[in-house]
């Protein structure tokens, strides 16, 4: 079994559950269109990129002091997916794409994840970077480089990190110096820039934060640049690999140390207004954070599959009751706790990709002119970002248990899945940083209105609800007291920020099981009328299930937040 | 820093709070002796093991289809420790060991596993096999294969699972004819040994679990043998390494699937009685499940001290009050949100080490004839076995995090403990395992006389602990539903045995939970009288982290025992 996603869930998340059909009508497309191209995403990522997944994991790349060298079954999987016209999918219609929702364009691209997450790395920063040249680039810049994105023949990244500055980007030190053409000359160090470096396709794009000497300090001087890898004349920018780095997992893709202007100054073009960049990073940031979320949701998923058809077919012991050792072992899935611990795994994943395909129906809403879609997309995307990252990690981590001793082999991929997944709570905000946007920014900003708009959301699929009563009334209460602690909270915040902020990731991953316990609650209820019984009574047990075993934890970090606990924060650094 | 352990905290373990003095001076022997041993392991730990911990993982073991090739650093390594005379200490002076407390020698080896875990495995093996053979042996075997293990020249494996058969023990194939000289000759194949083919040393003494035919079905039907590597007369024996397991981690140590009898049957000796050998087993299973546990905990504070380390080194941001851009960054130490995290994985580390540490001190009080203490080592071996394996595994994923994304790559050495210890749920028995016989047997066992003991044993804690109130009466509270709930539970055991078993895994992790707090407490008391005013303050926030933001998740846990919550139990395998 390939187990990279199920087709069945992913359908029933799209049209059932989200809506796929109104957004595909909205933007000239239809049904049919759609799953033509879930088919090609699904058998591509199973017959070209899902075999040489673990390949891409024990030969890592390979960095030669000139040029690095990645395994030969890379270049051609990708040209099959330009050629397949993948990269034009979620493009305007206007840039040479195909103006596909986002919503089926994340569906999509989560079986290129699943199959083999190194690959994919390559084609989504592409389209990062275009994504921000089509909302920011002038007219030459997108007739330059973005277009030849959409076709599938440049590669983009984005260059953020630097060796002493991640979390704080106000510490960059890459300066950008203004010549008289208007262009400018880049210098300095950038870390941890995955795709910074390969030989594929004609052309990588760059887009680099760097700070224009004169401007503001901190974050409101930092300005982004495009400073494409091959310059318009044909020769290179200079822009030096000093190193790749060497990880856990995600191997596949190339992380890289890169150093700007050690011979003179990388050529660079200003996108969008001097010294506004961080802004114009965060509209690509945020997407950026959204398919972080999809990207642990799917690994986990796989994880998941994998685990369940091991357990369906791995015969050991048999049931409690039975005392006669000559009968026939069973297979594991009879077992009560492997099925608890796949009830877990398959909760913790469905429901991250669940909201991970809610949020990207949001982006399509929010396009739409929907204002309570960005209001939503404020306060759900750093949850979006750190609960798969947590949660359907944890689902791989799982996948490893039910495997035994061979789930800890390198003969089986459960192992690779989880040290490809264990890098999602790091890049792109840590689940710290998250925490602290959540609590110090989204829940505040508007007078409190995303939170405002995420209960109400809540709140009217508690009306429709009366099919499952227990969990109706269990989230009625909790979405309460999540509303009255907040309160609590916000009312001290101005003059004790520190106390405030102190258990902001408890107030993160508290949300963040409040809102997947809504997304399993809505899936529940709109599995009621699914023809396949099996799969409608596997979505009410997972949801009873999320209710009754992780729910309750919200309780516990209720009380924390509501006393505004200083456990954490008065400790010393002395005392560790 | 090496980072390996904190001794104070190995000090402060096993004088203040483990009354490792009393134990050494029952067994002739004094505190200087037992502080020179523990010296000599950490600088033995730091110089010689530690230094190739991180080769041995990158370069792991090699199979040319004769032999097994180690890098070349294991060898005159395992040589230093045996000149040392670390094989022989906990042996009794009559098998020619020096006859020290286990806490103490327990202590000593978490020096040598948490610098290099793979390393470690060797000559933990052979002392396992040799603690069997002096309990199980006839003479002539302690003179042929104990006294060269104790001298550190032969090594040992332990042979139980099988490819098909692991957890499930009753459904070994391997089978053990009778020789007319008594002896006998071993058919079958072998899985998962660790330490089961190299060139180190002068033999290797497998004990191997094996059916003589015409026995009973099942695990009342096995026996054990003692199959060494090289026969008395310097020949081979007939055992085969069919090839090498690739692991996650823990790489330095081989781990085999091991062929018996390819050649004629491979000549083994019976230790114990016929058809006893389980229990035989068990005996030295219950040691290694401790030792599971130790090496759990030991790997997770090695995580966690070099997670402290970085913290206080890495600058990154500044306080959430600070406005001034420009002044200098923080160590991340500083930060709220990492200094939880820091306190998440001390609590988990140091709380599962002072478990385990815990748990050696009754195996020696057993020696000594405590009654008390062979019904608390019943009820505590599942829980310490299995509580360090997912918690203290959470501090390597906790260090992993503090590192951001330095802690993803393969330059530090954080990635790789978790890794290693992510083992540890597996083997000795999986957390699955080690739930069904918490609550399948011990807790039923002798009319319910070792959770008794557990809860009595709390409770005069409970009744010296007045310097610490909070804590007290949360663990009252706690102790008494305990009881409720295991009643309510055991009443209705004998009607309906899946329903009372099917969340053994949830009443695993919550008694582990209660007795880690009771840990935390008796640490915060112990720590009173601490002479290192910071040490006792970190100790006192620990628990108070532990009781605040840890225990509570109990509560959930025992409304879902009390509830005897079907959901798992009842969810078919078609719905997955």
């Amino acid at each position: 079994m390939p187990n990279i996603l199920d087709p069945r869930d992913i359908s029933f998340l799209l049209y059932d559950l989200l809506g796929l059909e109104a957004l595909l009508e909205a933007t000239g497309h239809d049904r049919a269109t759609a799953d033509g191209i879930l088919a090609t995403a699904e058998r591509m990522a199973e017959e070209l990129f899902q075999p040489f997944a673990a390949k891409a994991d024990a030969e890592e790349p390979r960095f030669d002091g000139t040029r690095v060298h990645l395994i030969p079954e890379t270049e051609p999987a990708l040209k099959a997916y330009a050629e397949a016209g993948f990269p034009a999918a979620g493009f305007a219609e206007a840039d040479g794409g195909m103006g596909l929702p986002y919503l089926l364009c994340q569906a999509a691209a989560g079986w290129f994840t699943a199959a083999n997450v190194g690959f994919a790395a390559y084609p989504f920063l592409a389209q990062a970077a275009g994504n921000l040249l089509a909302a920011y680039g002038t007219e030459e810049q997108k007739a330059k480089y973005l277009a030849p994105i959409v076709e599938g023949r440049f590669f983009g990244t984005m260059c953020l990190s630097e060796p002493q500055a991640g979390s704080s980007l106000a510490d960059i030190r890459t300066r950008a110096e203004p010549q008289e053409d208007g262009s400018y000359r880049l210098f300095g160090d950038k870390m941890w820039i995955s795709g910074g470096a390969h030989e594929m396709g004609e052309n990588i794009v760059h887009l680099v934060l760097a700070k224009i000497p004169g401007g503001p300090a901190g974050t409101k001087g930092i300005s982004l640049f495009l400073v494409p890898k091959v310059l318009e004349d044909g020769t290179l920018n200079d822009v030096r690999l000093a190193g790749l780095n060497h990880k856990m997992g995600y191997r596949g893709a190339t992380n890289c140390a890169l150093n700007f202007g050690e011979e003179g100054g990388a050529v660079g073009y200003l996108v969008g207004e001097p010294h506004r960049g961080l802004a114009v990073m965060f509209h690509m940031m945020n997407e950026a954070r959204i398919g972080v979320g999809q990207g642990a949701a799917v690994l986990g998923v796989s994880g998941y599959l994998h685990a369940l058809d091991y357990a369906k077919e791995r015969t050991q012991g048999r049931d409690v009751t039975e005392r006669d050792v000559t009968t026939p072992m069973v297979p594991i899935i009879e077992h009560a706790d492997v099925r608890r611990q796949l009830m877990q795994a398959k909760s913790y994943a469905e429901g991250a990709l669940a909201l991970c395909l809610y949020a990207a129906s949001l982006v399509d809403r929010e396009k739409a002119g929907d204002a309570a879609a960005t209001q939503l997309l404020a306060i759900l995307t750093p949850i979006v970002k750190s609960w798969p990252s947590e949660f359907a990690l944890r689902a791989n981590d799982i996948a490893i248990q039910v495997h035994g001793g061979y789930g800890y082999t390198r003969d089986y991929p459960v192992e690779r899945l989880y040290r490809d997944n264990r890098l999602n709570p790091i890049h792109e905000g840590t689940k710290g940083i998250q925490g602290m946007d959540l609590l110090g920014r989204k829940v505040v900003q508007d007078g409190g209105a995303p939170l405002r708009a995420l209960l109400a959301e809540i709140g009217a699929t508690l009306k429709a609800a009366e099919a499952m009563p227990e969990e109706r009334d269990a989230l009625a209460a909790l979405v309460g007291r999540v509303g009255e602690v907040t309160m609590g909270m916000a009312a001290t915040a101005a003059q004790d920020p520190k106390g405030y902020l102190a258990n902001a990731t408890v107030y993160l991953d508290m949300l963040g099981h409040v809102v997947v316990g809504w997304m399993w609650l809505r899936m529940a209820l709109a599995a009621e009328s699914h023809p396949d019984a099996d799969f409608a009574a596997g979505k009410r047990a997972a949801c009873r299930y999320f209710f009754r075993y992780e729910l309750p934890a919200t309780g516990p970090w209720l009380d924390l937040l509501a006393a505004q606990d200083r456990t954490c924060l008065e400790a010393e650094a002395s005392w560790f």
